[in-house]
């Protein structure tokens, strides 16, 4: 244990770079101890100056983002010279990015916020995966980019938007002994389904959560190792008869489930 | 113009961060110059070696993420051996990060992946958000954490499922003349509501491109500027007589504008 530490994150564009960072270094150390502070558009001399005398003020140490290299360079000798601790995300890669391609950097602060083609193919794979959540849609399997199919539980739904968010048009459909699938599945077009499963006694436990969460019984047959294993049986079935791959989502973040799908695609 | 180059993104986990930081900076370039390898999950002296002949073969930068201070000496010093320009993303952060809280980091790859409490948090808020997408539903409003009303294309659903990604359980309700919202909506409860607001011109050119992109008539009343003002004043005098903060999201990129809801809750 200790005493609480501050970290100033700043940048020239919103900071998600460098908060990205931070976080990944944090999350190694006693992440309560530690607090982050962020500064967006910071673009001036002045504006850089304050949060040095601030930072001073506070002990806290500064993580930073700036495009510029005048800029980098003054905040980072101002910094100094009140002994904060200063960490140039940007700077090192920058300038061998320069190095390596031979061409200079357009200077040009969020320049991956802009709104491009990109960014509205994002837009509309977001709103196509929210839209073909949890159906039992043939048109969502014409229209996707990938198909998830798996049990109540899988994962489906918070691995689309995931997806979505990296501009896939995610589908997902849900797996039910009682409920067919469309035929179109089988048919698997352009190879985009992909199966998900999962550890019985760990579905058994996030089912009973969701029971719990819910206020429902937790007798429920939804829960039941009996009823989860008949579940995964069929899902198996359908799986094997697609013949797509599939893939354990048991102890696995999003992040992760997310990798292994874009492999596939 | 010139040739492509070649930048390794390595890591012990899945290279997330390391991938954030490449995209930041090159983004400055001529990133159809700049092709990303990812290698995930490295955890062995022998795999960094022969990452690094690759990378000497293709004659390819490396900026890599390695928790473990022995292997990113290793992999640095090995690096450089061969020439190859070695950008150490975690390095620099985690040894000051040590020295500033006065402990040791726990050195386990990945710790940001964990199942956690926050982990099922996040995947809650998307389901919820999911669930509640467009939705004139006084349930969401009751639910969730953040609820943004707006006309159509307003950006209400990426900005949700945004925020959703980062656990916020959002809702959002179209605005519409015709259709009345939810009485609840006007007491506002826990200050949660959040008015969406576009420039006219900008929202006439987008809903075009919607009516294009439906396969509809571009004569639609939907689109015209005359019922786009309607709506615009229709939701203007809702989010007055709420008395709730409206953010203008013309020429926003979704984290720009998720940024400022962020700032109001």
């Amino acid at each position: 244990m200790g005493d609480k530490k501050t970290v100033y994150v700043v940048s020239d564009s919103l900071g998600e770079t460098a908060n990205s960072v931070v976080d990944a270094a944090a999350s190694q150390f006693d992440t309560d101890r530690i607090e982050t502070v962020k500064f967006s558009h910071v673009k001036t001399v002045r504006e850089l100056k304050n949060i040095v005398l601030k930072a001073a003020d506070k002990d806290a140490m500064i993580v930073y983002t700036l495009i510029n290299p005048e800029l980098r360079k003054e905040f980072y000798t101002f910094g100094r010279e009140r002994d904060i601790i200063m960490i140039d995300v940007m700077g090192p890669i920058m300038e061998k990015m320069e190095n390596l391609l031979n061409s200079k950097p357009v200077l040009q602060p969020g320049i991956r916020h802009q709104l491009d083609q990109n960014y509205f193919k994002r837009v509309e794979a977001m709103e196509f995966t929210v839209k073909y959540d949890d159906r039992n849609d043939k048109k969502g399997i014409e229209l996707a980019d990938v198909v998830l199919i798996g049990v109540s539980r899988t994962s489906k739904t918070p691995l689309c938007i995931y997806l979505s968010y990296r501009g896939h048009k995610a589908a997902n459909i849900p797996l039910v002994p009682e409920v067919d699938v469309p035929k179109l599945l089988y048919e698997n077009p352009e190879n985009k389904v992909i199966g998900l499963t999962i550890d019985p006694l760990l579905l058994n436990e996030i089912r009973l959560e969701r029971l719990k969460a819910l206020g429902l019984s937790q007798d429920s047959q939804y829960a039941s190792i009996k009823r989860i294993n008949e579940e995964l049986d069929y899902a198996d079935q359908i799986m094997k008869k697609i013949g797509c791959p599939v893939i354990n989502v048991t102890n696995k973040s999003i992040e992760e489930s997310a990798n292994e799908v874009q492999e596939y695609f």
